[in-house]
């Protein structure tokens, strides 16, 4: 096997002290791929970086509509969120919407990702639920979205299990996957992800090319083109709720609205959709690095990829090109995009 | 360049869905390479897996015998400690058994790295101050050192910039790491560690050699010899001091004594010593990925050149097998040591 490229660097001291290796893929609508670096034809778990595909089933079937969602609760649908208190009365609210509480999600519990956001919640004297899970709000879709589905039987009843890949919930969201990437799903690896749902294998070239069709809607059936831009749409309005406070994904929406649509997923994976530009691109570390590697790696493609003027350029740039400042905020270092990796 | 060997693998539904390049050392007190990985002969930057090295001229110069410091205290010289209760409580006696307190130290200030620990200091309405840095043991012992070399002057003026390379402190630290590796610290880079100190680039084959003389006291001078036997006896007496609740090294050390001594560094990097075998260890992970990866390549060295009886090995084995659990306690894969990568 030869080795992906290096796409990011850790400097110290005048040296590269640690590196990130990768691969991704910038493809356009009509599957070409525009630009490359690494095995894109490998498949591997997109892990939460496809929350926007699994969340078309939810507006395509008309649920989002019947429960009157909002685009705070959309964008909190395709989300990975930091478990702020804005994210968590977001998700309650949506399954109030529907007529249910937390009792229905089967995401599990775990303390926000942010410490200092699990400091708070500590000192208030509070513990999380499964609605601080970064996973809520994609859940509290598909409970909707089964609400829907179940109309006529016992909603709980038909939503026990939900997470299982052969309940007709996650039924759905696997055909809008396969739909979207071109990609046969009974062909690979099928893992548990970490909110219990399934992840399926898919090559790099196929996640990108889903997204340039999330972007354009070419490819996709009528209905699910329409979901994927309410979907654009209410992230652009909401980036708050697509992540949160600091976050990347929140930070770049902000700033570039709907020219980006990035969502982040554990083990180093990234997606995005630039649908001004026609591309999609996705993005694997090898080593599962998350928020440092996989970030700085992204940045560097919305940079080579996206029109930007220049204020926004120097935003994305710094993003791609990080101080490492040590516990007395004495700068020791920089996180950088390695420029050979993406010259692909 | 060729790339590093995968050392570390992480499984999910039956696929590699992450992996770990690294490159480790293995070499006796003579310097002669028992075993290798990857490249061992490009300068890398040993953070704080060398304090034990960094701690030899607080016993070599009297200074811990001056001011009757204990295995915990001189346990806690060599740590990376999680800033629980005990450990703050350690660090405070040695600076007070020098007849000074933690606005001596320069170490800068941090939240324990452990979650957990962070959410019990903000439920009791707590904020970290020096001496939870993981560093505050180190700190202490260059703080003894100082007041040992700064007799008959004004000790708090002596030790104001103890942590830049040129001050008197610093450079015996310094020349006890070039001592002990054989490698002239002029040659390569210098960078500023976490806690501000400098950090100098040696090869994995130099620092393998030092941690087999740290364990055997062949090649090194009489007080040095000296020292690392009194450090490696308050270690293996005091493992919870050197890192803490559910930590790797005070795991390891407590369950297998003084057949092991091994430290952590910032950057995925590892040092450890096997003076029954005779043996030094030194690895770095490429993508500096810390507690994961290096700890699981740890363990599989520990497996292969330690003597261990049947329930210590497996015990070593399975910290070289973790199973990967989700927000429902799910096991949703493996993280495991890769045998080609260590059959060098």
């Amino acid at each position: 096997m030869n080795a992906n490229p290096i796409l990011v660097e850790a400097l110290r001291g005048g040296i590269t002290e640690s590196f990130h290796r990768g691969a991704w893929a910038v493809v356009d609508a009509a599957g070409h791929v525009v630009a490359r670096g690494g095995d894109i034809d490998r498949p591997v778990f997109p892990r939460s970086s496809v929350k926007v595909l699994q969340a078309l089933p939810l507006v395509a079937s008309g649920a989002a509509e019947r429960f009157h969602l909002t685009d705070e609760q959309l964008a909190l649908a395709c989300a990975s969120h930091n478990g702020e208190p804005a994210h968590v009365a977001t998700a309650r609210a949506m399954l109030q919407q529907a007529g249910l509480d937390e009792q229905a999600l089967e995401c599990g519990t775990h303390w926000p990702y942010r410490e200092n956001f699990q400091r708070e919640m500590a000192q208030r004297g509070e513990t999380p639920g499964p609605l601080h899970n970064n996973c809520s709000g994609k859940h509290s879709g598909f409970v909707c979205l089964g609400c829907l589905m179940a109309e006529g039987q016992d909603r709980r009843a038909f939503l026990r299990g939900y997470v299982k890949p052969d309940h007709p919930v996650m039924r759905e969201v696997s055909a809008a996957l396969q739909a979207a990437t071109g990609w046969d799903l009974s062909r690979s690896a099928v893992g548990t992800d970490g909110c219990s749902i399934p992840t399926h294998a898919i090559p790099l070239r196929h996640l990108a090319h889903a997204f340039a069709r999330v972007g354009s809607g070419v490819g996709l059936s009528e209905g699910h083109a329409r979901a994927a831009k309410r979907l654009r749409a209410a992230v652009a309005k909401a980036p708050f709720m697509v992540a949160g406070t600091g976050r990347f994904d929140t930070r770049v929406m902000e700033r570039l609205g709907e020219r980006v649509f990035c969502k982040v997923g554990a083990e180093g994976f990234y997606c995005a959709a630039f649908p001004e530009a026609g591309l999609g691109v996705a993005l694997k570390m090898d080593d599962g690095n998350n928020a440092r590697a996989c970030e700085v790696a992204m940045a560097a493609l919305i940079d080579r990829h996206v029109r930007l003027d220049e204020g926004e350029r120097a935003f994305v740039q710094g993003l791609a090109n990080l101080p490492l400042v040590n516990w007395n905020g004495i700068v020791v270092g920089r996180l950088r995009a390695a420029e050979a990796g993406f010259s692909g």
